[in-house]
């Protein structure tokens, strides 16, 4: 499986962003630690040894260097992009962006008023974002200890990022061929031949819709990336004047990716949409109907997932080896804390946090809402056969509505009402929550007034009225959702404590009992998502709408409006999630920069907040990405009877070949977690060696007496994650379409149509079903240890330093991977999976 | 879900099963250790301080006790059967066997020559196992030292079995007044009032199957423990002697519970089936057709898999909440060996592999073969409406078979050539697949033969020749399944290998290297499982055999075939099986009364060979688990056609309530996981700290000074293993039919024939998809952690007592409920919940 050809380039591309930085200084005197001069320098990796032996000869004793400043970074990166645009002309620029709004706006306004109304929220979203960042990049950076581990954790993050997604891009455009063979060679459906589109405007239909997606998801990673490793600084030097001032810009700097990554999942459909509209004549006799026009977008949604996976995979592997490695070496074997300067798999750590969190929960969010979307909007095609277009276009307005709302939510969080007056530190978690109530009463208003905008049709006229309760079936399940993942994962409840007790007994039954934590965990949102999917299909049902036979239709998409209901506060809920990373990584470079207790203490709280947010809005992810799935598999049987021109309305899994189908795909999903995990493993065994090695070889770092290589650990940890999502990534990708083709092939030979088809609805189905249910064990596991682990360090049960503790910390480093790196990458792999097999159908027909 | 009541009584009842027991002696002065004197005792759980006090005060200091061994068994245990039995005069022992015979013989003759067969081969095959008894207890008992300890094991394991079986006849009785009351009200289906066979008849012909399903697979499960507590010391004697001897002695006392747990499994069916076939007049006009015979044995098959589920839940957390518990403090805490006499939990730990694997895995199997047998004679009943009734019995004729050649197999494995004469050890594997290469070039032969002689139809000449391959391919799958268990398992392959080195980097590495192993580990097994049920499944279909419309409906029947192929070693697979946990327990007792190391050498061999067997058999389970499960599967809906007099032959996953189904079945899997998986972690904790205490309190027991109180662990583990598998338990039998019953409601409100019964049939099988994963992760993972610690334990990467085996005895640990609670109990599980819906069909419809 591994691509040799990529592994080899790699070295190269390796080299283009390791840098050559030493942060060096006298670090918070009051603590009375000894002098500390923190050093960072990352070596080319073909001359690390060499450059390695010059330093140590030319720079002298570690301890007896100036204490000054000098600027380290000897090349500063600026993206490719930002560099285009700087080089154009202001003027040209602004010709072009204009040029740009008034072609958004003719091609809206020649489609339909509710797109321009989208189009103009997603304007005035990006404006407000504009100002966020403003408003972030104008705090100060702090002392100038703290710029500079700023900047390696940025020179790391951005060029880890930069030949991370060079790699997914040249997979992207790869596959991007073979999408574009496959239309060019299939038949065309009977829709098409109808409406004019010819099986060549098709596949360029496909394709470009896949780089863009692509294209969308990789910015929404870029953006998410690039605002937390500016905030992260922000942030630390923030938490040395109030806390309260602190969480403000960790939550605008949060707010502004999330509006970001939303907007762009919202305009970029809508643009795709308007465009398809205005160029194929959409509705006028002889051309499409616009019933099957949201089925052109899935190659939107793929592109998105496909990047989306590989972001998730390449940045989950690196953020939790490098935690791993870090902490197996720093904590459990030498004991010092962690983020502390004297470890050597520090900054990769730090570096791990943004490119893993931020960037890949970016793409990954992205990806769930474009997804989501488009498959409610090609259901919603189906109810427009009868009813009026705004059941398409309800699912735009919706995320619509979600950035102004949040918008709301997130600016309804200020520092300004009497920070100084207030007592020590308020519960951040109360605001963060406060923001939240405002969002979600804002949907529920919003929300119904949506449904009953769009939603309202003569022919059954209390419809609109069943879907907005589908919407708050939808909004419920959010917030239950995120309540069980609280109950399990928060140390103020039974189950933590009940797996801190079980630390004390050791190592083994701390494990024992997380895994039984984390499995027993899924009960209650399987029963949960059970009802929603069940009341929300009889709401839709009951709604009076009938399909051309008379019986009721309107079930499954009562399902969508539930899922709509559940991500209509997307964006405060991603804005809430984007804040831990930055929160983590500025405790991290107060900690690395020995700042005061009092700070810490502060950014600490920030850092546990930060946690528990983590881990609800990766409940409310599976919650979603639950629903959303099976709304991608009846999207998947309405293509595939379109394609094949025949009624594809069952799965039948009392057919041999289809069982196999949902083997194999339950299968794919422990196969994945596995390929997920060890690559983890084996990545933090490469920290581990080389961390164990700087402290045998450098005996002096433990004194502060010499420094760490942080730059070796960043280049190991790199180079190993980019091979390592390389295995599970293509798994991923090319079963579906081997067993669809397979059994394609098969079924011609024994006679059975629509075969293929049918054994990938059931791998898709089985697939969706362990996946949901493997990620909520993988999550909550990882998130249950972390907080034992926490809830030990409180000072229970013998505190920091104990036998409990030391099996507390086994606990968390297993649960590291499961829930940074393979859980959040099942949420992606679900969703890609049905995104997949959308695209792929001609392959299985 | 506790149920409070049976914790109540069950103090009672512990104490019935509780025994003070002390042995003392001079164990193996030739080991330069101080003078051990090893005192087992177990007081009365409510008295236990009061004796504890008295019998520190009456007997004085430890190591000045005399040096006799007074027989300290206050009372040995006679299970009631044998003490009914003795009681009886001899003569009419014989009359009441004789007139056993010849009612089993009239019925049989009535019914048809083949059953005759059938009666002849068990009943041989029962003398032989006779013969194995006889053989194996005429072996001496060896040194008193020995014999203590093997009686005190022997007290534990029938006084727990005793309470178990107590707990479960009780809850067998309850359920079975349930399914009486269910009958009872339901209506008949039109065969049965076709037939004649009333509303009443029914009731009480599957209530008196459950009945007798259950107290054969309790005596199959006693059969398995009272064999190995005798066995176990007597091959710790022979090895005292030679390695070939002890082996043999092992081997042959396998073979003997093996032999008896098929034969009743075969007899137990046939004689149900000719009785209701004679007493029903089956055949004769105007009553029940031979081809509907077989569904009135599902009760059978159910009753079987309830005792098994609860056997192997409450018998897999005794032995490894007793091993877990014990390595915690012993290996890991105190360093000291496993099975040291010094370790408290000790005893508990020996008692458990007897209750644990011995007892639970023969009422393991005989369930497996059981639901197998019945499952395929209903496919068989559907064949046999136009084919030869050979379609019916060729199950019984099969594992008939099966006796015969797997008697070969064992009484091929002998000690008498040139035993003396040979070198040292030979490696008893190769002898055991000497033995099983034998068993399987037999299987082969005698398979073909039995298609031809029961499958061969004028209609279709060539049928017997596919379904000769189908049972190839099942024999092919079985070998490969053996294989791959073997290479993800032993440490001679990379993955233990690999796993063993991720232990050099500390706990979590090692954790998280196995459960990716385990995850892993399922992708080869469920590729086969696919490749066999599609060939097997065409090989059927493309065998001439027709339905009414004259379109091939022998596919299913192919299924059965392969499983049955799969099947037809079980006697021999079994025997490796029982092999493993005699052997464990031989070596406990050498290590106990401190054998000399050569003797330790061969039992430490044996040991390894059986951790081996016992992997491979479990890989072999779950692969007829996953084969059977489809037979139940189809079973099922066959049964529900009938029932609700409609076509019942789709599951379709594209509706709702059918995908909810679908989802809650994979739920179950991953509680019932849980629960298993926490009750073993919490019993653990209890030994912990009573071994802890027992540490702390008497100091002396480090230096052979002080005893330890070895009952009170037995106690303590026998009682919280009863309490702790209700609950899972439960959960198994209870929800599916509470979701059957609430989707019956609801689709009867909705307007939905048949929703409890689809929605029950998707729950079945995504659980059992998801089972069939789960239980292969769990067992390979547990088995690969336990093999990687043996690798290090050879002295590689640092050996017994580095960090990479500390952290190696953690993944030990955890594997421990994962291979020998959860893993096996869902084997059961997937075959119980298939047997479950069989028989509460009714409720759902």
């Amino acid at each position: 499986m591994e691509l040799s050809g990529t592994r080899t380039s790699l070295a190269g591309e390796i080299r283009a962003f390791e840098f050559i930085n030493q942060v060096q200084g006298e670090f918070a005197p009051n603590l009375e630690i000894q002098l500390f001069t923190c050093c960072l320098e990352c070596e080319l990796a073909s001359t690390m040894m060499i450059v390695d032996d010059v330093e140590n000869g030319s720079l002298g004793p570690y301890q007896d260097r100036p204490r000054t400043f000098p600027n380290m970074r000897s090349k500063p990166y600026t993206p490719l992009i930002f560099r285009i645009l700087m080089g154009i002309n202001v003027r040209i620029l602004v010709i072009l962006l204009l040029l740009g709004f008034g072609y958004v706006f003719y091609i809206g306004a020649s489609t339909s008023p509710i797109i321009v109304f989208v189009f103009s929220v997603c304007i005035i979203s990006f404006l407000l974002s504009i100002y966020l960042t403003k408003w972030v990049l104008s705090k100060d950076e702090g002392p100038p200890e703290m710029a500079q581990i700023s900047e390696a954790i940025r020179d790391g993050a951005e060029g880890f990022f930069r030949t991370q997604y060079g790699t997914i891009s040249k997979m992207a455009f790869l596959l991007a061929l073979v999408i574009l063979g496959i239309y060019l060679f299939r038949s065309t459906t009977p829709q098409q031949e109808s409406s004019g589109i010819g099986r060549v405007t098709s596949a360029y239909i496909t394709v470009a819709a896949f780089l863009l997606g692509a294209l969308c998801s990789g910015v929404a990673g870029y953006v998410g990336m690039w605002v937390s490793v500016r905030a992260n600084v922000r942030v630390s030097s923030a938490a040395r004047r109030s806390a309260r001032e602190a969480l403000q810009v960790a939550v605008r700097a949060g707010g502004f990716s999330a509006l970001v990554v939303v907007g762009m999942a919202v305009i970029g459909i809508a643009i795709l949409y308007a465009t398809f509209y205005v160029w194929l004549g959409v509705d006028s006799p002889g051309s499409m109907k616009v019933t099957d026009l949201p089925l052109l977008l899935v190659g939107y949604g793929f592109g998105a997932s496909f990047v989306a996976l590989f972001a998730q995979l390449g940045g989950g592997i690196y953020t939790k080896a490098a935690d791993v490695g870090a902490d197996l070496v720093g904590k459990v074997e030498q004991g010092i804390p962690e983020d502390d300067p004297r470890n050597p798999a520090v900054i990769a750590d730090l570096v791990g946090d943004n490119v893993g969190d931020c960037a890949a929960r970016g793409a990954d969010l992205f990806e769930s809402i474009a997804a989501e979307i488009i498959s409610a909007m090609i259901l919603g095609g189906t109810m427009a056969q009868r009813y009026p277009s705004g059941f398409i276009l309800f699912p735009l307005v919706v995320h619509s509505f979600d950035l102004v709302i949040s918008s709301i939510g997130i600016l309804s969080i200020r520092s300004t009402r009497d920070s100084s007056v207030k007592a020590p530190i308020e519960d951040p978690m109360a605001i963060l929550q406060k923001g939240y109530s405002v969002t979600i009463v804002l949907a529920v208003l919003t929300f119904g007034g949506s449904t009953r905008w769009l939603l309202y049709t003569e022919q059954a006229p209390s419809a609109w009225l069943n879907f907005a309760l589908c919407g708050l079936v939808g909004i419920i399940t959010a917030y239950v959702f995120v309540w069980i993942t609280k109950y399990y994962t928060d140390y103020k409840h039974e189950p933590v404590r009940t797996l801190a007790l079980s630390s004390s007994t050791g190592h083994g039954t701390n494990i024992i009992a997380g895994v039984s934590l984390g499995l027993e965990s899924t009960a209650l949102p399987v029963l949960v998502i059970s009802v929603s999917i069940i009341s929300a299909f009889w709401l839709g049902h009951t709604s009076g709408l009938v399909d051309e036979t008379g019986s009721p239709n309107g079930g499954l998409f009562g399902t969508a409006v539930a899922t709509m209901g559940m991500l209509s506060t997307a964006a405060y809920i991603l804005t809430m999630d984007m804040f831990g990373p930055i929160a983590d990584n500025a405790g991290g470079i107060v900690e690395m920069s020995q700042q005061p207790e009092s700070v810490r203490e502060i950014t600490d709280v920030l850092d546990a907040v930060g946690n528990t947010t983590k881990a609800t809005t990766k409940g409310f992810a599976i919650g979603s990405a639950a629903l959303a799935s099976f709304l991608l598999f009846s999207a998947y049987m309405d293509e595939v009877a379109s394609f094949a021109n025949e009624s594809f309305k069952q799965v039948d899994i009392a057919i041999p070949e289809v069982f196999v189908g949902g083997l194999l795909g339950s299968m794919l999903i422990f196969l994945f977690s596995a390929w997920a995990c060890s690559a983890v493993g084996r990545t933090a065994q490469e920290v581990v060696k080389e961390v164990r090695r700087q402290f045998i070889e450098r005996p002096g770092i433990m004194d502060y007496k010499e420094k760490p290589d942080y730059g070796r650990c960043v280049a190991i940890v790199a180079s190993a994650s980019l091979r390592e999502m390389i295995k599970p990534g293509a798994l991923a990708i090319i079963s579906p379409i081997v067993v669809g083709f397979l059994f394609r092939v098969l079924g011609h030979y024994t006679g059975h149509p629509l075969l293929g088809a049918k054994v990938v609805a059931a791998m898709l189905m089985f697939a969706t079903v362990s996946g949901i249910l493997m990620a909520l064990f993988l999550n909550t596991a990882g998130g249950a240890w972390d907080n034992a682990k926490k809830f030990i360090e409180t000072g229970a049960l013998g505190g920091k330093g104990s036998d409990s503790h030391k099996a507390a910390i086994t606990g968390d480093t297993v649960g590291d991977p499961f829930k940074d790196t393979a859980g959040p990458s099942l949420h992606v792999l679900i969703k890609m999976l049905a995104t997949i097999t959308l695209v792929m159908a001609p392959v299985f027909l």
